[in-house]
């Protein structure tokens, strides 16, 4: 029986895993994790609107129906192309196929002090964590005096324009102005400051003009503050630094800026460009392996001329293609290129507001909402994650409650960097 | 205006915050966490049945509702009595009356190699981290080919049979044998061993000795090994010390063996007895300090010569008390003696299984569980918490699925000791 090792349970691993079961192979997952993240639905856990294991699956719940298919608990620490093996810390395990879709991780583009004082998005506790920090400046703020670190308190940064970024920027205004609102009587929310950077010219990059523009007008309509053309260089305790010398006093500095392939990638002498990301073949496959496919995040392919992005939809399509070219290959046939077939894109802006562009047609408003809505869910993984997230997102659009505002876990290494 | 300071918002702070809300006192509750924490449901989260966010509630959406209730997060670090100053690391209040209601931590009596190797239950994390083991040593078992390995990686011992040890191994045994033992299909599940440990000649020793008997019985008929008379002296790594020299290979140690008064009581030069209670009057206030309630597990007070027992319902009942011992003050009155009222005490065994002594009526069984059940979803707060938990239940009962088993965090300090 031969052996297909799946490095990583994201879309793309998954949708891999589930190609291949049942048809005669012997399937090993292996991951870090022993969940399957949802992370599109990260930014709501941030913002206190879901609670963390809404968002994830067992990893085993969703293999126990998956003939053929095992899960290891484990890092990969390196993996011998030549020998066709994968190393972790409690063992190797040889194979004949491998895909690597270990996803990606924060860039801080070599930033040292913002990746020091300021908090991402990628991981599930990277969200309890923001989450923390953001209620926990609220708490600092009532019981502050000096009126200037009170401002810096209840002053948010978010640096980076993408989906996450303006997603992220309108879910926090709605946790401010319907709940933080009643929860401090104390502070005067016209105090709170929200302030979206990015160093590009527009928000939301990829989506077309008009779609930008609306996102635009409906954050600054909300309260944000948007800064376009504006360079983040770092951050201070208490302070995020701009170019041109000038700075935002801030305790919150979330980067929303960019991605980089997983730090497996580092671990693989093979043809890499910016952010790490291995560059593939049009088949998905690395030079002279024809055994290995990267997918989704990790994996750096053009097509007419653009790279593919790295969005959840790429690694889903790049996953059941690895898995289907592994069956194809095993029936003596070679598979045809890979070809992204895009849907379109989408961004929850706040309360019945988004911007989709689905095939090619503009959504804005409730219609895009509502759509960016029955996607997420029909997306999310088992009935019982769908009903709670169902329920959470009913008591906050009907009752404007959110009730996971719970501190758990603040950053590790340099915890503390409120005033004392 | 008067000000109430109330040190802890668990079920006698909450009580008695409640009582003096809208009666003209400036009501200041303090906490270290955001949020009211259920904990005799903190073993459900341990054993994968609930989400910890469906367990506790935001202590800011509480008080919303209450006039003249504010709240600070702050740790207290210590209380000036002669001043009536209570100091926390944000700053000094004042106080007219004070509440301590600060609960309890659990008592490792001293053993610090239970401390450093064992687990506990007190705190949220407490339960996310033990979650985080037993999954954690089923993946572990599931990479380990040396037998006696991975027979102590399955071999989790519980120390203490008061009711968190009783429902914790029904719980645990309820997990392995319907979830686990379809997610491991590596392992067989004879292979799991669950011991109960305590020290006393029976379990649940404040139950009648009809009930003690059922639920020995019926978790002995779950598999779950007991052992009475029998001390446990130590822990290593891998290694639980029992008395007599004799020891279980076991890299899971849950103590549940004992409270003592949280660390604020050493603070207090006030008179205290065993696990650190402070000594209170039968109106509960401290010698020469009418003006200082203790309420709780912090407080030591016998009725008919026997201790009261640390548990909600006398906390609850201290808390109410102690509001209204403030209000008749007010009005020139003095308050009769506390007497706690005892409804009765119960304790779930697993699947329609509990005892349940109340109003000196014994239950047992499946009228017991529904109690129970009824009980615990009706002091829970919240609608949003209550729909949760109870769809998590229905899952368990008639799916057999337990969806919250996610290995998120490990214990710190020596967080590894599984075998590498």
């Amino acid at each position: 029986m031969k052996r297909v090792i799946i490095v990583g349970v994201g879309f793309g691993g998954l949708r891999a895993a589930r190609i291949l079961s049942g048809k005669g192979f012997d399937v090993l997952l292996i991951d870090r994790n022993n969940y399957h993240l949802f992370q599109p639905l990260l930014y709501q856990v941030a913002t206190a609107a879901l609670e963390q294991e809404s968002i994830v699956y067992p990893i085993r719940e969703v293999i126990r129906y998956w003939k053929g298919v095992r899960f290891r608990l484990a890092g990969v620490h390196g993996i011998d192309l030549e020998q066709r093996r994968v190393f972790m810390a409690t063992g190797t395990v040889e194979y004949d196929y491998l895909i690597l879709a270990a996803g990606s991780i924060t860039n801080f583009f070599g930033i040292d002090t913002i990746k020091r004082y300021g908090y991402d998005l990628k991981h599930l506790s990277d969200a309890v964590v923001l989450r923390s920090q953001i209620l926990g400046a609220f708490e600092r703020a009532v019981q502050e005096s000096d009126v200037s670190e009170r401002a810096a308190l209840l002053t948010f940064v978010i640096v980076g324009g993408g989906p996450t970024g303006v997603e992220f920027a309108g879910a926090l205004s709605e946790l401010v102005r319907y709940v933080l609102s009643k929860d401090y009587p104390e502070l005067r929310m016209k105090d709170v400051r929200i302030i979206l950077v990015e160093a590009s010219g527009s928000l939301l990059l990829t989506f077309p003009g008009k779609l930008q523009d609306y996102t635009l007008t409906r954050l600054q309509q909300m309260g944000i503050e948007v800064k376009l053309r504006t360079a983040v260089r770092g951050a201070e305790p208490g302070r995020v630094l701009l170019g041109e010398g000038t700075s935002i006093p801030s305790y919150t500095l979330f980067w929303a800026a960019g991605v980089r392939a997983a730090s497996l990638a580092d671990a693989l002498s093979v043809k890499k460009v910016r952010g790490n990301r291995i560059v593939v073949k049009p088949d998905l496959t690395i030079d002279d392996h024809p055994e290995v496919f990267v997918v989704g995040d990790m994996a750096y392919l053009e097509q007419g001329g653009i790279p593919l992005p790295m969005t959840a939809p790429v690694a889903m399509q790049q996953g059941e293609y690895a898995g289907r070219a592994i069956l194809r290959r095993e029936q003596g046939y070679s598979a045809k290129p890979f070809r992204y077939f895009d849907r379109g894109s989408m961004a929850a802006i706040g309360r019945g507001l988004a911007v989709a562009n689905i095939m090619n047609l503009n959504f804005s408003g409730l219609a895009a909402w509502i759509i960016w809505l029955v996607l997420h869910l029909f997306f999310l993984i088992g009935f019982r994650n769908r009903a709670v997230v169902l329920l959470n997102w009913a008591y906050d659009y009907f009752l404007f409650k959110k009730q996971i505002r719970i501190i758990l876990q603040e950053k590790k290494g340099d915890s503390n960097n409120f005033p004392e």
